[in-house]
């Protein structure tokens, strides 16, 4: 076995590899290899311990394909693949751990989601343990994570083997090494009562571990870095934190998962690779007694640039796990189409790229120029292609079409009518006709698929035609709100392309559908959403960890202190002249998010996350009608009153 | 107080009232007026225990509405009313209950799944426990059940207060009686290791109550029956089970409520509301010692006929909460589209319901007469609205369209191509035109919405076109495999409408989407799934509870078991002329329902569930490319090099 110099008990000393692998969620023999290739990396490089991401075998996110009795297997035959490997050296990785002989509360076989630690080709499990693997003692069961549909806890695993939790809390005992080994959730312990790292502690721990597959959120390694820290310092041992790369996703809700691996020192100090979203090994020769990097913590807050990267990186791999090359961007001169088409050709050569405006008549030539300028600016493929012939088909198609019964005539007679379609429907026909009819037969004649651009602020109230702009593969955009996809695409100029890609005017536009003549760009006119106010206001209905609704927001409106609340850098009074015009725009959008927003949502493609609470897994939801409190109910007609 | 007759204590008896009450899910204020109508109607029999639902004042599925405190305060306030209705006698029902002052796991408010008893205007909890609230021991965790991601259990709850579970589980003691109240998965504990209900036991119980809001599933009450009244024999003691009516979602899927309150007696009899699927309220006067009422235990299976009246109730009261009382049905001629048309037209008037048939040039005559037929018989509106026109266009529009760059030509010079359109693609252009374009105009013009007529075996490999035979509003039969949507069909004709109103060809139709020559109808051409036999392989990836895998399949077929494990009443040989065609055909869709379908699956409208594992939140799944065991590639290069 290779062992580096240890000298004196106080000069005793970890040569650690972390491995910061790209994980494929539900390819356990791919992940193998992979983890194979690793450790005869840090054994080349003399490694004695070497370190995986929580569930790096399976991956983490799989949906229900944990019922999948032969998945199992076959990851149970990976692990121990990776066992054999580690002659001359300890190997700490996640995988699903099977107890066949034992159920989970649902009556399947039992499952933990556990950290093997292998050492000369044996499983070296807790000491005074039930198994040969570590069980994660805190399942998230919050957001996007469905942790205890699947896994049994060690609470409960202690609480059964009638030992206490502090027992069960065992290190692992190595050649040379006692290991504090959890699992991702276990070191976030702040709402849980227990604290597994304190419990570890008490038995002697040199080194702890903590194994994540933890998706990238804005600003939370800056949490993160900030909790982590905390825990070594207390602890007074180094703090080893190895997260996976990759994308997984359960469904409707894409995770990007952007490593950040890195060791914390006892100083509140830190040692990281040098960039996010790439594998990676991390060597380090680390004292157990006195370790110190000199390296201060990265406390810097996530900004637009890692928004870009996220984003870039996770369509990237998304392409990638669909099996897709080639893309096609419907761009209306607006921001979010620009910024959509301006990602892609970072991601796509500009031959796999194909911008299309589909104008109708209500189209200004200001927006067609745009779209034109925008594509010739990125040097992807362009075509125009009008939809006026198609939307005048389907109106004489509809419009005035007799409905009759052809029932034998009883003694009620028979029916017979004739349907109208109005200039709001005409706006649907023109949206359905642009993503339906069009991009999805443009995009297969293409070979690719055609995006969604909708935002966020969009996605809340659905302000979107279902088959229409809502269609896509993909809505990359839809956890940003519109004032994010500014930011994003003025990013995207000044610091990506380093010249005005995305063309100045689509900036300047209002916002607009452009479906009818009320929507008239040319006159300013366009959608019904304040952006700058709707953003803050929908946030906190969606995104505020006090979420809110429209009692808090009436509340606030009448106390005076809703700009406040909301950070809202407007005036309200310059939008809502009384309480009655502010009030019928609350309950108007609260309506559309709990109602045709829910019945959209459903029907969406999945999203992109960045932020907390995107939609999908990590913002549940039912349609069950709107709901207005009794609380609410009373102060509206107080406010209304007041008014006269 | 009203106190009915109880002599010696052998004779002591209750007259209970079970309100199996209408709930409707996030609307706490509707739920309490609902309440205290049937408090004061149970009042006014005498009676002087009345009993409802578990969580009857909020709704259950809710999605993460429970994060909302301006609800959670209007639920609290709304349990207070009915506490105030209790005078003379005992409320019993559900409620989510809050501890301001304790948090979640996740950080936010304290939450439990609770069961309230109120006598005489005040609480009563459990005797020497902490709250005057009962909390939920199991929460389901599986399936479509999310209860750990809101509500905190008693098993934890117990460890927190330093108390044992035993101790926790104790009953209410009101002026009269002992009660034994649990809710739900409380009592079906097969699986969790303890059993509250017997642990209430030890304290001694005159009665116990589950209070539950349970969703309707094929079969669930067969086993109920058996499993509850084997707890009233075991317990010696009268076991009233009370449930709720109404529809509940968790978004992509809805589930019905069909109430089957009913009181088990301790000689596994029963006594039951006369219908499923209705409001109503169950008088009884029990005595307490030795209850028996004759009637013997249901222990009926479900079948055709409750299919039918789970997706008659499922859509009416879907629509209701949508607000939508006109449907637009897309008639192909074939029987998927027949039977959901047959089914509206169960739920709505004659002119409220239009059939549209849209034909193009590859529709047989033979299937427009049919749609024409049905239509007939069925006495409501029709349309024949052809997509000819459309198609045509959308493919000069496509097909051959020069891309271009519009870039200054640099030295690597200016991209030029034109696009091709497939035979293939024009299959699902023609299905998106009908979908997207006509129905979603033909939808909105009437007033209405159109339906998706989809099929469990199309939606489990993705055969169906996304934005075209996928889109619509509910897909009611998507829960359903092929072979029950003819089994439902014939139940319609022969037991519903005692007539033909579904024409007899569309039962004899070979299954065709009738997008080109391939697909003949009149040729016996069609759809490349196998009915009888891929409805039952699918099923055994989807709803057995051992889920299947290739590797399964596999080692069945090599083994000459498959027919049997797969209950296939056919023969394999007829189909597979050797191992080559039947491994081709299993990769293919094994590939479509990993792949494909996954995709569509996630952009598909909420699904009617039926039975275990409808797709959406009781089938949970990402997209993660396709995976093959080892030992699955393993057999299948046996079984090929056999054959040679």
């Amino acid at each position: 076995m290779k062992i580096l110099s240890h000298n004196a008990k106080s000069g005793r000393r970890v040569k650690a590899c972390l491995a910061q692998i790209h994980v494929l969620p539900g390819q356990p023999t791919a992940n193998t290899e992979t983890m194979l290739k690793a450790i005869a990396s840090a054994r080349a490089q003399t490694a004695e311990l070497v370190v995986f991401p929580e569930m790096a075998i399976p991956g983490y996110l799989l949906g229900d394909a944990w019922e999948r009795d032969a998945f199992l297997r076959e990851c149970e035959a990976c692990g121990h693949r990776i066992r054999e490997a580690s002659k001359g050296l300890v190997v700490v990785f996640g995988n699903v751990a099977l107890d066949w002989r034992r159920h989970n509360e649902d009556g399947r076989v039992r499952k933990y989601n556990a950290l093997f630690v292998a050492e000369n080709g044996r499983f070296i499990g807790p000491r005074g343990g039930t198994y040969d693997f570590v069980v994660k003692t805190l399942l998230p069961n919050y957001r996007e994570f469905d942790d205890s549909r699947y896994f049994y806890d060690l609470r409960r695993l202690a609480a059964e083997e009638g030992m206490s939790l502090e027992q069960a809390l065992a290190p692992v005992i190595t050649e040379r090494l006692a290991l504090g080994c959890v699992l991702c959730e276990d070191a976030w312990d702040t709402d849980y009562g227990i604290s597994p790292l304190d419990l570890l502690k008490r038995h002697g721990v040199d080194l702890f571990i903590n194994c994540s597959c933890s998706p990238f959120t804005l600003n939370k390694n800056t949490k993160r870095n900030r909790m982590f820290a905390a825990h070594a310092k207390r602890l007074k041992k180094p703090f080893l934190y190895i997260n996976s790369v990759g994308i997984q996703n359960n469904g409707k809700t894409v995770y990007t998962f952007d490593g950040a691996s890195c060791i914390y020192d006892a100083h509140a100090h830190q040692l990281s690779l040098p960039s996010r979203f790439d594998a990676g090994l991390l060597q380090a020769d680390i004292p157990l007694a006195s370790l110190e990097f000199g390296t201060p913590l990265d406390a810097r807050e996530d900004g637009v640039a890692d928004i870009y990267q996220a984003l870039v990186f996770g369509i990237r791999e998304f392409m990638q796990i669909l099996g897709v090359s080639r893309v096609v961007v419907g761009v209306s001169g607006g921001i979010d189409s620009a910024v959509t088409a301006a990602l892609y050709s970072r991601i796509l050569s500009r031959e796999n790229l194909l911008l299309v405006n589909l104008p109708s008549r209500f189209n200004s030539p200001t927006t067609v120029n745009l779209a034109r300028e925008l594509a010739a600016n990125l040097g992807c493929y362009y075509a125009e292609v009008p939809i006026e012939e198609s939307v005048r088909l389907t109106t004489a198609q509809v419009n005035g079409l007799a409905i009759t019964s052809p029932a034998i005539a009883g003694p009620d007679g028979s029916l017979r009518t004739r349907l109208v379609l109005n200039d709001f429907m005409i706006e649907n026909v023109q949206a359905r006709d642009r993503s339906s009819r069009l991009l999805a037969a443009l995009a297969a004649a293409f070979g690719g698929v055609f995006t969604c651009n909708a935002n966020k602020a969009e996605a809340t109230v659905g302000y979107t035609t279902l088959y229409g702009d809502l269609a896509g593969y993909l809505a990359a955009l839809a956890d940003l709100w519109k004032g994010e996809v500014y930011a994003l695409g003025r990013y995207l100029n000044e610091a990506v392309f380093q010249r005005e890609v995305i063309p100045a005017g689509c900036f300047n536009l209002t916002p607009s559908a452009e479906l009818g003549p009320t929507q008239d760009v040319d006159k300013g006119l366009g959608d019904p959403l304040i952006y700058p106010y709707h953003d803050c206001l929908f946030a906190s209905w969606v995104e505020a960890w006090q979420r809110t609704t429209p009692e808090e927001i009436l509340e606030w409106y009448l106390a005076g202190t809703l700009e406040r609340q909301l950070n809202y850098e407007g005036k309200l009074a310059d939008i809502f002249p009384s309480a009655r015009e502010f009030i019928a725009d609350l309950e108007r959008w609260w309506r559309q998010y709990n109602g045709m927003g829910v019945a959209k949502r459903i029907q969406s493609p999945p999203v992109l996350a960045i932020k907390r609470r995107a939609f999908g897994f990590d913002h549940r939801e039912a349609q069950m009608g709107v709901w207005f409190s009794n609380r609410y109910l009373e102060l509206k007609k107080q406010a209304l009153a007041r008014q006269g």
